[in-house]
């Protein structure tokens, strides 16, 4: 029997899937890696589904490689070894709203615009915002943050409890429900971020929090990413608790603009939100464009209503896809260094040298309350020089970021981009992280050939 | 030779003691567990004095339990089995301020009040405040938290890098500077909480926070405990950024004004404090006002100033003391089990129920903005019958907090006290722990008896 009718007879027939558009579909993921077929896509509809593919998988040492929604950015998705692709796009209920504790129960398949729907009427939200609507089991398994990180934190920050099929199709329960607590090892931070190679994640208790009373977004025009950057710093350091502080530097209000037609001043722009009492959001927003015009901010400008505040935040929602418009047939390809925030500038700076001379075209945002920011390329993956190009410009990024103390990934996580620099960046810790790897999926059989697998 | 001669060989003789003293001051923390001797206690003043030190321990299998101020709560740094007492406080530098990157690089014997005496120059200070004057290497070890855990997280949540001396010697760092990354599996968060059983932590980077431009300490009296912990639920849910939010009930009201000779309303009081601009903090004392007001708060007061300020939080800080004062020669025993927040209020009434049928006296204090909170007994630990009500309590506590998907304990860690229930709260994953134990530390000579050893 082949592997496919093998997984049909275990499931159902319709929860396998070899059409070869499936097929594709589970090959790549949003980003410039090389894509690779699975042998065969599984649907499973429960943890008991998961628990069975993953002793199947065990006895027979086929590789299982979980898949949310497929938005990715560095190839975390793609079964470089064949093998199954577990596509949990049917577990998508949300299982248990609880308003009074701040706390959902959700299936890994949810999408994180699915949820937030949900959790409207009962007035409350899940902050975390990578951009895509990612699933999240995706989101945790990749350790996800975003725009609001710098306010209500990563992933990792706001994952009470997982229920994780392990190697071999045992399922555990990891962390509480509880806000916080010092029982036991921490194994729920260690499952976020181990992109599917520790477990399948089948099972979330996430944090949620009350919608603000009062929300306000602003945008603060700046002559320079350095006064951009030093704004957000002394914003953090007064204690301000901003919502939202993201830069989008002038290449990408540029293209922003013959994107949505729209007429922004193409200068490096910080993009705000502030959540509280109505009171406190307008003390802060006060606080801040007194900051912003002390550090040669040109124009502040600030929206509470609704369709005004998303109006404009599309800007900096339609960053990416103004970009990657100019360029039809070529590949996103994003830099996602984080480094100690005061080192920001510099990094920045540093970058847009080596973008210059190595000829590459491209556009800065930055999650600049955390220090991170993205360095955007169009990349045409069949062209080697352009792809050594964008690489070369990758490692200059990855090299001054680990040289200031900072990650290789702020967010977007290891995949297959990058394993290359783990070594460097973690040095002695990464035998460590190996010998954790080979406690948990000692036949390699859990997405292979990711995160701490050697390029 | 002697292992205390071997020792003082490796290092110098100053660096070793088998002093009467220093043993029995290493034999214990303030808990009601009963104490056991070191063989020896040794000082290391560097990491390779700790590598040196954890060399020789696994050559020789000798057991080595790293030890702080030895304010631990549950018997952490009890030598249970005898070995090496490893006292960090000669590595007590803070190494680095950086303001512009609200870092701070120390040495683990440093204490979180010291910390802050040398960061105030800098306007800079570190929230993380479990109480006691303890170590920051300490602090990590047992995932600590506390009074200001609501705004501004625990210690996992703090803590960027860390440098670990491994089992046989080997330095490691794990983390980055950076205020989050995707990179590698998150060993951080592993150690943290890990209790000294998977290495011993010689540096910690820390975050660290701009202090507040205004800062505002308030009081609000109650006619129960279930108003008081209503309001703070409605708070919180209200998305005020509430620093401190700590409920005091009668009992420890009572002895307070015994202790201190004030006269506060007998009743069950939350302390809040509120940090932010000036403008924000008064707009949220005005919502928290209302917000009491409304679930029968039946007194609000606030002040500003700084004096007046530590002043209104002694009665929550001499809470403990103030209860133990009125039983001489008693041990202080506390529950710490942390549950769902709207559970509060009913696993809070349980817990009074059963002191009642048990016959113990205590008070309860609580982080109630995590849903943590704490039966503080004044037990004898030489007296079976009163040790057997004050364990019959912690159980029934215990139980009930599992029974509603929290944890035994939201930050006094496990240490002796809490093994016991590692297997009912973690089920199979306890599996996993022992397996992550077995890993880093081969031999069971790192703090053995602790965390997930069996009792």
């Amino acid at each position: 029997m082949s592997l496919a009718d093998d997984l049909a007879q275990l499931l159902t027939p319709d929860q396998v899937s070899q059409n070869p558009s499936v097929l594709d579909h589970h090959s790549r993921d949003e980003s410039y890696h090389q894509p690779r077929r699975p042998d065969v896509v599984v649907f499973p509809q429960s943890t008991e589904d998961v628990a069975r593919v993953l002793r199947y998988a065990q006895q027979h040492r086929v590789p299982v490689v979980p898949f949310g929604t497929g938005t990715a950015l560095e190839g975390h998705v793609v079964p470089v070894r064949g093998g199954i692709s577990l596509d949990m796009a049917r577990m998508n209920r949300v299982q248990e709203i609880r308003p009074a504790d701040f706390l959902v129960c959700a299936e890994p398949g949810v999408t994180r615009r699915q949820l937030n729907r949900e959790l409207r009427p009962h007035g409350l939200f899940f902050p975390v915002d990578p951009g895509a609507d990612a699933s999240l089991g995706g989101m945790a398994a990749t350790g996800a943050s975003g725009t609001t990180t710098v306010r209500y934190g990563a992933m990792r920050d706001n994952v009470r409890k997982l229920e994780v099929v392990l190697a071999g199709g045992r399922v555990v329960e990891i962390g509480s429900l509880a806000a916080k607590s010092a029982s036991g090892y921490h194994l729920t931070g260690l499952f976020i971020g181990s992109e599917g190679t520790l477990g399948v994640i089948t099972k979330l208790w996430l944090r949620v929090y009350g919608v603000p009373e009062w929300t306000v977004a602003a945008r603060a025009e700046f002559p320079d990413v350095d006064s951009a950057v030093r704004a957000s710093t002394a914003l953090i350091g007064a204690g301000v608790a901003v919502a939202r502080l993201e830069l989008v530097d002038e290449v990408y209000m540029a293209a922003v603009n013959r994107f949505k037609g729209t007429a922004y001043e193409e200068v490096p722009t910080l993009f705000l939100e502030f959540h509280g009492s109505r009171g406190a959001v307008e003390a802060d927003i006060a606080v801040a464009r007194e900051i912003a015009t002390e550090e040669g901010c040109t124009r502040f400008t600030f929206v509470a209503e609704e369709a005004e505040r998303n109006r404009l935040w599309e800007a900096r929602h339609a960053a990416l896809h103004a970009l990657m418009a100019q360029y039809p047939g070529r590949r996103h390809m994003a830099t996602d260094v984080c480094v100690p925030v005061s080192k920001l500038p510099e990094a920045i700076a540093r970058a847009r040298r080596r973008m210059r001379e190595l000829g590459v075209c491209g556009g800065i945002v930055g999650h600049v309350g955390d220090g991170n920011y993205h360095v955007g390329l169009a990349v045409n993956p069949d062209d080697p020089d352009d792809m050594a190009k964008a690489e070369a410009l990758n490692e200059a990024v990855v090299e001054h970021a680990l040289a200031l103390g900072g990650t290789c990934t702020g967010e977007h996580g290891v995949g297959l981009g990058k394993r290359r620099y783990q070594a460097r960046e973690h040095g002695d810790a990464l035998e460590l992280m190996r010998a954790v790897k080979q406690l948990f999926d000692p036949l390699d059989i859990l997405n292979p050939g990711k995160l701490v697998d050697p390029d």
